[in-house]
């Protein structure tokens, strides 16, 4: 095991009414806060009412910036920190997916940087520049990226076509209130994409060329079982609590440090190649995901790494078989089979991509160098995999 | 899923050589601290030296109190107190295992107690009295109670024979350092009993009659497939990095609330019978839960629970079969070969310990109520399950 600091400090308030908590948690860090949230839903399905409630009775004072889109743009971290700024706000309060959690965090730590996040941290990847930031909180809407216990954030600029990532220790929200029953009224389509995003962070750290790590495995497929249980359910069944529950957990769970932590290596090319998929497209992340995930399966898998993909499907599916590389491809298949059963398409040309761009996106996405350590993908390989996916 | 709060806040520096960071993690903190230990064992091995020497290298002004037993002694948490209080000592750093760590929690809570935390705390349960205690922070030697990140002790009071626990989320570790090279020196009886330790604080949650808990189940089978997977490497080869490191690890995250949040119910009932064996015996607590287990399965397995042995049996050793009670008793049996295996024995007698106070244990683990959730045991119960294990 590689050594590592495991360090997850957000308290977690879990389960159906945690909101009503959301003004005394606010009141530990901060008197004057930002909320931010995306669209108008949390309006409609009265969540936002809640927050406001809970604040004023701990007579919180807030300032609201609402928007932020599904891809979450550098001019609203912009715009946010500028109120954070001008307000001399002291925390920032995320309702919504982890595109708003994400958001958050490029505001809380815009507003403290001097120099240009974007550039700097999203670009440059220099990420011990930033020293200090606002503390964030959130209040999740959506299981899917994590977001909510850890120092990710992924942003995008729209005149750069770009999305990039970037993270710090110091982004970890303070707190997270997560209640299953907001995700009630998440649609099949986001239900889906977001199991799959789920799955996917757990196969990026799972599929590695680490020799070692079998606690963090034995962990990763406890949750990708979870997930793989009850993603139909909440599926076909969205006000399905325990189903709802259990996803968002090991969403949570998922991207927290806690699967990485020792592991020698993790993966993350399918996730490059699909934030080059979102940044020109538009599309939803874990649909791109889902596409791409067994295609790059079947790209990277070769005799040094295919008792990994033996032991995904023994432990995670029961699959079992005398022949290594015919249980990998069951298991591939499988996979697949798994992510159609949710409706989520098999190539790219289904959600209407072609490939007049995969040679932008193949040099954009190997653009620091090779992605990924199953197998180093270069400029030709994931131009192939794109191609494969068409 | 039952709703909860998931906090933990203690900064885990895991692996070879981390003791070089003890002076600083400490200096975040406090300038004046109480290190605590038990033998002379951290002197032969050379990690006294370092320890004084990376805290030196920072100013930290030490006081030393040494010779915490095995089951750490009230006595020894009045002395600890009384002189973090005659010298203003700012935290308490535990050098050793869980008793030790154990052992300091209760200093850290008495030194800023105006009661007696035997009485309020161990004795009479009244938890929230504590509402401030001294920063705890470990430095492990052995892998088994999990002590290095949560908030739980147990001390024994010799004089009324008893060995009692309470918890606090504030005396849960500020930083926690796990070196599995320290573990190296743990002798074959030692690392069995700490392996077993470790897989029953597993069963006492895994095994309780939640109907729900999928996400917890999944992830308490990883870690007991880590620990049966090394335990057996590590008590053959004791030097081996990754088993004592895999089982480190698995160690504190089977009793840092991670596999407990959400469940429903646990059990404790095999915990509490122990304690009575430790208290009148000073026997290992390991070897006590080795000896205990397997009648204790035996004992509550029911039409009721036989799935939750089935799926103990399914998807930790891979047995499978059309009864369930023959799959259930099978995996019984498999739990106490493996134990067996690390030559834990399987009968009282075998340690030495006779029925003479049966009773009086039964009656003092009882005090209170019935005791576990599978079952709830009480006073015949439990003498039912000690005469067994005879």
């Amino acid at each position: 095991m590689k050594n590592f600091i495991y360090d997850v400090p957000t308290r977690v308030l879990f389960g159906d009414g945690q909101v009503s908590n959301v003004g005394k948690e606010v009141k530990k860090h901060a008197s004057k806060i930002l909320l931010l949230y995306g669209k108008n839903s949390i309006k409609k399905n009265g969540l936002y009412d809640e927050v406001i409630k809970f604040l004023t009775e701990e007579n919180i004072e807030i300032i609201e910036l609402s928007g932020v889109d599904p891809n979450p743009r550098i001019e609203t971290v912009r715009e946010g920190a500028d109120l954070c700024r001008k307000h001399n706000l002291e925390l920032v309060l995320a309702v919504g997916g982890g595109s708003t959690i994400d958001c958050a965090k490029g505001i809380a730590a815009q507003t403290k940087y001097h120099g240009d996040i974007w550039k700097d941290l999203c670009v440059d990847k220099k990420f011990n520049l930033l020293t200090e930031a606002l503390p964030v909180a959130s209040i999740l809407t959506l299981a899917a990226t994590g977001s909510e216990m850890n120092g990710n954030s992924v942003l995008s600029n729209s005149k750069e076509n770009l999305k990039l990532g970037f993270n710090s220790y110091i982004l970890r929200p303070v707190f997270s209130i997560l209640d299953p029953t907001y995700t009630f009224s998440v649609n099949k389509y986001q239900t889906a994409a977001g199991a799959v995003d789920i799955m996917s962070h757990l196969f990026e750290q799972y599929f590695s060329p680490d020799k070692k790590g079998y606690l963090q495995s034995r962990i990763m497929e406890g949750l990708l079982k979870t997930v793989i249980h009850y993603a139909p359910i909440a599926y076909e069944n969205p006000t399905n609590y325990d189903a709802r529950a259990n996803i968002m957990w090991a969403s949570s769970l998922s991207l927290n440090g806690l699967t990485s932590a020792g592991k020698e290596s993790t993966d993350w090319a399918t996730h490059q190649m699909e934030h080059e998929l979102s940044a020109k497209y538009d599309i939803t992340h874990g649909v791109g995901l889902g596409i791409l995930t067994p295609y790059w399966m079947e790209y990277v898998l070769d005799k040094e790494n295919v008792h990994r993909f033996v032991e995904y499907a023994n432990n995670v599916w029961g699959i079992f078989g005398d022949d290594d590389f015919q249980v990998a491809k069951k298991v591939i298949t499988k996979t697949r089979e798994f992510f159609n059963s949710l409706d989520i398409p098999s190539t790219l040309t289904d959600i209407g991509i072609d490939s007049s761009k995969f040679e932008d996106m193949a040099t954009s996405a190997t653009r620091l160098g090779p992605i990924g350590t199953m197998k180093k993908l270069e400029y030709k390989d994931v131009l192939e995999i794109l191609t494969m996916a068409l």
